[in-house]
C-alpha cells in the first residue's frame, strides 16, 4: 500500500507529541493490539458451526456490522466463499422481512452482536427471529464479559464470544466481531491481520507509514477549519461499503467537544465511488466551496482482465481511442485525470492511496491505515476519539417513549 | 405528504422573487413539464418488449441510472414486479463480470442511456457487452435527439427514444430516461407522475407546498455560509438510493462558481438511513460543529405489520418495554427521540418530511419536491442550476491519454 500526499505540513514537533500520544495509547486502548492476537481461538469455535449452515446471519448495528461488510462486500465480487453472510442491522419492517424472505432458518447461524448487551434494534430483532427460530444452538453471541447478555446466552445454554478490553465497537472490526463472521464464510482472517500488522509496524516502527500518516494527520488538524469535509474517492465498487465503514469511524470519533474547550468540532466524512461519483459529485468537488479535502484510493491490479474489444460503432467513431484497452486500465486512467483536474485547481488537498490488488491482506491495511489516522486527527483536534456520548439523548428519550 | 419546518425566515420578497424566477424558467427547463406528459408513446413502447424478458439492464452513469434506482429500490421490497432491474453504471471490470454472472443474456434488454451520446463508461460498457450479444433487438437507446447516438441506432436497425428538450441528466427520471425502465418492469408511472403533478400544482397555484418550499429554500439559501451541509436522514431501508439520487442532484447542481461574482459556492448534501446511522453519523450531527442542517423523512404506515413478540428474556428484562410493539411504531418512535434530541441542541435546523406509504405516488411526489428545492436555491444562491462545468475538465484530460 503507496501513500502518496499532494501536502506537506512543517510542524514536526506536533506530529512527533500525536505520535507519542498514540504510543502511550496503546497501553490502554484495545483496538492497538489486535493485529497480534492470536486466532486460534476464533478459528476453533469457527469450526464448531456445522457444513450444513449457508448462510451467516449477523444481527447487529452500526460498529457491530460495518466492519464485516466492508471486508465481506470487499472480497465478495473476487473469491469463491463457503458460506454466505447478510445483516440484520434496521428495524425497518420491510427490511426485515425482504431479508428473511432471502434466508432458509434451518441453514443459518445467527451471531447477536451487541457490546453493551441492551442495543434496542439488535433485540426488536432478535426477539423477532427467537419467536421464529428457538433453537439456541442457532446463535451466538458476541457482547462484553459480564454483560447481562452472557448471562441470558448462558441461560440459554447457546454460545458466547467476548469482545476484548476497551475495544469501541467502531474499533472493533479485528477483533471477534468481525473476524468470527468473515471466518465462517471463508475470508482469509489471518491475511487480514497481517495487512493490518504491517501498517502497525511500519508506523510504530519508524517506518514509512509513520512519516506518512503523521504528515496527513497534521495537515487535516491544522487545516480542520477550512477543510472540515474529508472525501474519499474509491475508484472500485468492492470498497463501496468500505466508504460506509469509514463514514462511522471518522464520524464518530472527530465530531464531539473538544476536551478543553466549549468548542463543538468536527470532519465530515463522505464517502465516494470512481467513476460513479464523477458524474455525481465531482462538480461540487471542483467548482464549490474550498472545505474539502479528497483522498484517492486506487487498486492497481483488479485481475479480472476484461477488454473493450476492438469495435468500431458508425458515427461513433470517435469512441476508437477506447478500442482493445483493459477495463482496468480505464478505470485507472479516469481516476488520474480527475486527480489532474483537481490538481489543476491548485487548492484542493489531495493524496493518493494505491494497493496492489483486492485481497484481505490489502483491506487490513487499509482498515488499520484509516484507525491510526482516526486516532492521530483525534488527538490533534483535542476530542476523546473513543466516546459518543452525542448519541445518548436520543436513546434516553426513546427509552421514555418506550415506558410510556 | 407534509413537510413541517422547525425554522422561519421571514424575508417575503426574496422568496418571492424566487418563485417568479422559477415560474420564468418554466419556458425553457425542460423537468417542469415532465408531470404533465402523455405517456401513452412510452407505454406503446414497453408493450413492444417481448414478456419473456426477465431482466431489464441500465448501460448509463450519473443521471442516466440514478433516479430509476431510486424509485425501483423503493417499491421492489413492497411489490411484485414483472421484470429486474440492473444497472451497469461502472467500468470496474469487477463490477461488470459481476452483474453479467446474474443476468442471462438472451432474457435481458438492454437500455443504453446517455444525452450526448459519447459518454464514456456507458460506451466502453456497451461495446463489451455488444460484443457477447450482437442481436440490436436487444437494445433500446435513449438519446438526444440527432446525436450521433440516434444515427448510430438507426444504422443497426435498434429502437431509439429520447430525451424532451432541456432536460438535464439529473433532472431526467421523470421523462423516457427513468418511465422505460420503470415502466418496463412493472411499476405504476402514472402514479408516479401524479405525485409529482401534486407537488408541482400545490406549489404553483399558491398552495401549502409554495409557503413550505420557499421558507426552506429561503433558510438555506440565508444562512449557506453556516448551514452548508444539508443531511437527509430517512428512516427507511427504501429509501437508501433515493438518497443517492439527491446526493447527485443537490451537489451538481449547487455546487458551482456564482454567476456574478468569482466565489465558489457549494452546499453539500449527505444521505442517511435511520436508525442505522444513529449509530454512525448522529454524533457528528450532535456534538460536531454546527454546519448541517437535517431533514428527518418517515413513512407513516409500513404495511408490513410485523411485531416484536411478547417475550421477556432472563436478565435482559429491560427490554421488556419493547414487547408487543410493531416494529413500524418502533422505528419512527426511533425517528421522533432523534429529531426531539436535535431539537433539544436549539441550533441545528431541522425539518420533517412525512409521506403515506411506500408508493409510487409518495416517491414521485417526494422526486418533484426535492427538484423544486433545488432550483430554489440555485437561484437564491445566484448560480446556474442546471449546467455542470466543473467535470469537463477530467473528460478534456482522459480523451488526451486516451489518444495519447
Amino acid at each position: 500500500m503507496i501513500n502518496k500526499l499532494y501536502f506537506n505540513p512543517s510542524d514536526k514537533a506536533v506530529q512527533e507529541n500525536a505520535f507519542e500520544a498514540l504510543c502511550q495509547e496503546q497501553n490502554y486502548i484495545g483496538y492497538y493490539n489486535l493485529p497480534n492476537q492470536d486466532i486460534t481461538p476464533l478459528l476453533e469455535y469457527c469450526n464448531t458451526i456445522p457444513d450444513d449452515i449457508e448462510t451467516i446471519a449477523v444481527i447487529g448495528i452500526g460498529g457491530s456490522s460495518l466492519g464485516a461488510k466492508a471486508v465481506y462486500e470487499f472480497i465478495k465480487p473476487t473469491k469463491e466463499l463457503k458460506r454466505r453472510l447478510c445483516f440484520f442491522e434496521s428495524t425497518d419492517p420491510i427490511n426485515i422481512t425482504t431479508l428473511l424472505s432471502k434466508i432458509d432458518l434451518e441453514k443459518t447461524h445467527f451471531l447477536v452482536i451487541s457490546k453493551s448487551g441492551t442495543t434496542i434494534e439488535t433485540f426488536s430483532i432478535y426477539k423477532y427471529l427467537y419467536s421464529l427460530q428457538n433453537n439456541a444452538s442457532a446463535y451466538t453471541f458476541i457482547t462484553d464479559p459480564g454483560s447481562p447478555l452472557e448471562q441470558y446466552a448462558k441461560e440459554i445454554k447457546a454460545s458466547v464470544l467476548h469482545l476484548p478490553d476497551n475495544v469501541g465497537g467502531r474499533f472493533s472490526v479485528l477483533s471477534a466481531v468481525g473476524l468470527v463472521p468473515l471466518a465462517l464464510c471463508g475470508i482469509d482472517i489471518e491475511a487480514l491481520l497481517l495487512g493490518a500488522k504491517s501498517i502497525k509496524e511500519s508506523f510504530f516502527n519508524n517506518g514509512y507509514m509513520k512519516d506518512t500518516l503523521l504528515k496527513k494527520a497534521a495537515f487535516y488538524a491544522k487545516h480542520h477549519a477550512q477543510y472540515h469535509i474529508n472525501c474519499i474517492f474509491a475508484y472500485s465498487e468492492t470498497l463501496k461499503y468500505f466508504c460506509e465503514w469509514y463514514v462511522q469511524l471518522w464520524g464518530e470519533s472527530l465530531g464531539k467537544h473538544q476536551r478543553h474547550s466549549a468548542f463543538h468540532v468536527g470532519l465530515t466524512p463522505i464517502g465516494l465511488i470512481g467513476p460513479k461519483d464523477q458524474h455525481s459529485f465531482l462538480q461540487l468537488i471542483m467548482e464549490g466551496t474550498r472545505d474539502k479535502s479528497v483522498t484517492f484510493i486506487k487498486i492497481e491490479d483488479f485481475h479480472d482482465n476484461i477488454t473493450i474489444p476492438d469495435i468500431t460503432l458508425t458515427h461513433l467513431e470517435s469512441l476508437d481511442t477506447l478500442n482493445s484497452l483493459p477495463f482496468s486500465k480505464l478505470i485507472n486512467m479516469q481516476c488520474d485525470s480527475v486527480i489532474e483536474a483537481l490538481q489543476d485547481q491548485g487548492d484542493i488537498p489531495l493524496d493518493t492511496i494505491s494497493v496492489t490488488s483486492v485481497t484481505e491482506k490489502n483491506i487490513g491495511s487499509l482498515i488499520f491505515y484509516y484507525e491510526l489516522l482516526t486516532s492521530l486527527v483525534g488527538e490533534l483536534i483535542d476530542v476523546n476519539t473513543y466516546d459518543q456520548p452525542g448519541v445518548e439523548a436520543g436513546k434516553i428519550i426513546l427509552k421514555k417513549k418506550l415506558e410510556a
